[in-house]
């Protein structure tokens, strides 16, 4: 009889998911900020695909502190994600509402991220491993920030004018 | 020469986007339930399927307002997020961790909607939708409430009992 799951077992199923998506968005971020057609847009995507090289890394660490190797695993929902914007970026090019469209599929892949990283940080705390959630919380807040950010620019002034 | 896009069909494209996904959800929340061990858990899905179809009434109320006919279009990130929590269910069935993972697997399906709702409540209002910003306002509450009491969950006693 196989071994029963565990939250383990969970845990490791959840990081090779966001591995894989982080690893998309490492591809898509850069092709996001050449559509932009706002500046402060284009270099938030660009600054948030360094930090997103950043999150990968610090994922290889927790896969190294768990003696397990770094692999991925297809994440549909990221394709989903990036498949969406990838039709904002056709439908609406050259048009004035490409930007708020891009701003609206940033955001649609940080709040899977910050679903991602907040699950996967409480059973870190529950599986004891210390270490994990240090890291965990560290890209956790750098999602977050980005999410605001792109809230900010979506609320701000240029933005509505560019959108009247 | 066709018509240049605007941020009106920015608006109705991720109306109908949504429209989708709700739709979807109507169908996945009660299985979902079905599938959870813990009873408070199974109640939370149930309870926010009857909230799910009350969201798309007021999807329905808003392409009534646009004088659009509510029509959904598929959406490829929730068919993700569904297609990744049924994995959970197959993968985790009868394992102490299956709740945690429907706990995940629900909030990376709320997140979704609260990335969407943000950006079309945004949009009904620099459009001058009034109506709609406060159809979206209440949904958009709905939605974070439902993260919110899953990430009590996730964190109560009972869920690291189980997770032990």
């Amino acid at each position: 009889m196989a071994t029963e799951k565990t939250l383990d077992d969970l845990f490791l199923e959840t990081l090779k998911d966001i591995y894989y998506a982080e690893k998309q968005l490492v591809k898509t971020l850069p092709k996001m900020a050449k559509a932009a057609q706002d500046q402060k847009l284009a270099d938030g995507f660009l600054m948030h695909a360094e930090e997103t090289e950043g999150h990968v890394e610090r994922l290889e660490q927790i896969f190294e502190l768990l003696g397990k190797p770094a692999r991925g695993k297809t994440c549909d929902a990221i394709l989903g994600i990036v498949e969406e914007g990838k039709s904002i970026m056709e439908d609406f090019k050259d048009t004035i509402a490409l930007d708020a469209g891009l701003v609206a599929a940033g955001q649609a892949a940080e709040h899977y991220e910050i679903a991602r990283y907040g699950a996967l940080r409480t059973w870190a705390d529950q599986l004891g491993l210390k270490e994990a959630v240090k890291l965990l919380d560290q890209t956790l807040a750098e999602e977050k920030a980005a999410d605001h950010k792109l809230t900010e620019l979506a609320l701000s002034q240029e933005n509505i004018k560019a959108a009247a």
